[in-house]
């Protein structure tokens, strides 16, 4: 019998990035990437610029990288199954038929797909949170302005002629799998986290006029959207049964690789900024300041609450860009984490708040800012540098906590990302701040390896996730245990880092300093 | 009729700088410097260690320099008068003829000459502070470690038998008025502001046992305190009356030179830490939070109250050293100061509490620290660095403030030092942030000149201070006036410093980040 394979792609926000699975061995034979031709688009093809938050990208785009992609993984090899993750919520308008719009009006920023970080419909947000409704009670009683939802209604009130003529709403990753099989489906994934569908009252169509006849209803995580067209096949050369699977969110889509597949895990990614994932078996109240909680919508039979910190990575990439050491950024990384890993805990005697990028968990607000106290001038940059690894570590501890104090149990602690993987210090320091163990899963491409684990459960290859995980994900984790020495410090910078977090009158500041408009 | 002159000696931490002033024209005609041989004390001369906190000089190194600044100053000149300005408060013992015991016992850490930053007497003035007493009235309620009463009850409780032979425990500015002089004086400057003594109750001398036989009642500024002996003549080759006035506190002496002669001057020394004067004609009580007062001890005829900032061009200092843009020091501030220059009031963004050394007033607590509140990725290094500037500023208008809500008139605000002279930018924020016209004066060698202004006085050369300051002053200011387009910005950063200072969980943060001991 011929080898078999899965294949997994993964959508990210510049190009996509596929991997190529031994559905036997499961082992990962190769991977090939392909950026989007026009990137993130901030002005027109034409070079019109767009207004401010605006974030568009072009459809063509998706496809032409599929193409590239599957090509170069699948050529001549027998697929089972294709998963995909895609950036969320990306959607754009379509025929009935399928055909984005940016095809028939190429000059019109509304028949474009509207990124994920699009942030000019957040006026349609606050207009539907003011309405608000049971809709929103998994999420916190509000929606994001860069969700489906206030998307569709930006449209709606903006371009009402293009939006008539808008047969579909449909997130981009639904629209790419459509490309690929033919037929329309939409993930309970995408659904419920950006268009707030439930399987028991559907989607909150009376919010935007026309809505309902533009969406479709969801099937669950891992199911199979239809077989890889002929076409596709001719030109990408693929053989073999190849299902492609309901698309994923990109920051859900990796939990199988990274063993997230069962009741009490917490997978954390941690990348630019930080998306922290809960798997539970049965339904808790969102804890107050959670994000989002949604059934069947990440991995089956398991509900996934959402939380995260709206700076990460670039926190520590602003100081390194802003007081550098070296010319290359990647050795200036490593000088400072080798000057910050010769001091002790509670050494530098800083404390920061970690809201350079504003806090998302569990304040939702995007006007505070990033602090640091306890500055003297025996203080050092590396003691710096250090503070604000902390304070990532301490938001990450809080956003543990909230879901302690809403009565979940915590089996697991994951963490996943090159940074994970790339800063020993980083993990030390959650691993010590936590007070627990934390597993950092060594593999390569994991958005991508989850991608093609969501194929192989809908093309069958594996009977479950469990399953798909065992064979396809990360074959080892480095554990790192907490260091007692470490605990008297950080349960004391953490008591002043929540009490300092909880202050009126350091808020206020933060927020009146936005106010001032320099002259 | 020969050219006549006067002479001023400013003895600071590492050196003593002398000018030589033409007593006709009032015109800086020389000045001197000349390095302590043995510097700054922290290990006896024959290698031990000196405990922490420990900070000794050599009293025989006072004599060198004066020997060395006064030769190349006076040698074959008539000189009317000498004025000194000394550290304070700096203490030594000495015998009743006014030999250094450390002559006698170079062995002996506490023979030496305990300089003003010894800090290893605080366990002495917090019990001075919990027995209390009315001589603390005008000092806030309690003393400094760093005062000669510490300092005396120190050597009282830890050499009894030294204690026993000290037959003079005295400011080495009045010990070296002793030796240029053979006949002891004290200064009321050293005397009221370092050992609490008033014209009405005396030296405060039940704290120490002994301490009253070792004092001696002081005499008001400028007054003279002998003429310069025949063995001084003749080892400096001077001529004429050469009275040499008592000696003055060196934050104080500069008074006369940069025009504080009279009622409502507040004058700042911008230095690594900052010191403010006020000046007033009748007294008031003292405001909280300043930090002492007392009457013909800087000025003639004049209550001088005073207060100060821990840290000011330290923490720039550090800051620029911290993130170096250059090797250079000097094109480090440049460069910093110049971007800095670019950004509207308001545009970094930022506000930062200026505790890098702690605070000194109203708080009088070195366990504080700084802190910086705003940070966000688009923050700049420059950004950081003007609201440094921005904080010092903050911090001397908050001072300023409570002498105006202790119903003081504020006539002028005049600013000195080298630092208000070469860093234009600091001096137009605080004209900014004060709202008022802000006067700094273009002199070299102030302190110097205003211990000249003293040995002026004292000889009779002029008639009085503002005679002095007239004649040897500065003959030019800086008028820096605010730009009312700062106002908006200023106010809400300046509410929020406040709020901020006044923050219990901020305070409390600082003071828990100290306890960390890293194992």
């Amino acid at each position: 019998m011929a080898r078999r394979y899965v294949i997994g792609l993964d959508y990210g926000t510049e190009s996509a990035r596929g991997v190529l699975l031994d559905v036997e061995s499961g082992e990962q034979i190769a991977s090939h990437a392909f950026p989007y031709r026009h990137g993130v688009m901030t002005a027109m093809p034409d070079g019109r610029a767009l207004p401010p938050l605006w974030a568009l990208q072009d459809a063509a785009d998706y496809v032409e990288a599929a193409e590239a992609v599957l090509s170069a993984l699948g050529r001549g090899r027998e697929i089972e199954g294709i998963g995909l993750g895609f950036t969320a919520s990306s959607p754009l308008p379509a025929t009935s038929e399928g055909q984005a719009l940016s095809q028939c009006h190429p000059d019109q920023p509304h028949a474009y797909v509207k990124l994920w970080k699009h942030g000019a419909a957040q006026a349609e947000a606050e207009a539907i949170n003011a309405q608000g409704g049971a809709f929103l009670d998994n999420f916190g009683g509000k929606v994001s302005g860069e969700w489906l939802l206030a998307k569709a209604a930006q449209m709606a009130a903006e371009v009402p002629e293009l939006w008539q003529e808008t047969g579909r709403f449909i997130e981009a990753g639904d629209w790419l799998v459509w490309q690929l099989t033919g037929q329309e489906t939409r993930s309970l994934g995408f659904a419920a986290y950006k268009a707030q569908y439930s399987a028991e009252a559907g989607y909150p169509t009376h919010l935007v006029p026309g809505l309902a006849s533009r969406l479709a209803p969801p099937l669950r995580i891992g199911s199979p959207g239809g077989g890889l067209t002929q076409a596709w096949r001719d030109c990408t050369g693929i053989a073999g049964k190849a299902v492609v699977a309901v698309a994923v969110i990109d920051s859900h889509v990796v939990l199988p690789a990274v063993g997230g597949v069962s009741d009490g895990c917490l997978v954390g990614a941690l990348g630019t900024s930080a998306v922290y994932l809960v798997l539970g078996k049965d339904f808790r109240p969102l804890p107050p300041g959670i994000e989002g909680v949604a059934f069947d919508g990440s991995v089956r039979d398991l509900w996934c609450y959402e939380a995260g910190q709206a700076g990460f990575g670039d926190t520590l990439a602003w100081f390194v860009r802003s007081f550098p050491r070296s010319q290359n950024p990647a050795e200036n990384f490593r000088l400072y984490n080798e000057e910050a890993a010769k001091l002790a805990p509670g050494a530098n005697h800083l404390l920061a708040l970690d809201w350079w990028n504003g806090n998302r968990v569990p304040l939702a607000d995007s006007g505070l800012s990033g602090l640091l106290l306890g500055l003297k001038t025996s203080t050092t940059a590396a003691g710096i540098y250090r503070a604000l690894l902390e304070s990532l570590c301490f938001g990450a501890r809080s956003i543990y906590d909230l879901f302690i104090a809403g009565g979940f149990a915590i089996e697991r602690i994951i963490l996943s990302s090159g940074l994970a993987l790339n800063n020993p210090l980083l993990v030390q320091i959650m691993a010590d701040v936590f007070e627990r163990e934390v597993e950092v899963p060594v593999i390569d491409n994991p958005t991508a390896v989850g991608a093609a684990i969501h194929g192989a459960v809908a093309a069958g290859v594996v009977a479950d996730y469990p399953e798909g995980s065992a064979r396809f994900g990360a074959r080892s984790f480095r554990r790192y245990r907490p260091n007692g020495d470490a605990a008297f410090a950080y349960r004391t910078l953490y008591r002043n880092y929540r009490t300092l977090c909880d202050s009126q009158p350091v808020r206020n500041a933060m927020h009146d300093l936005n106010r001032i408009m320099p002259s």
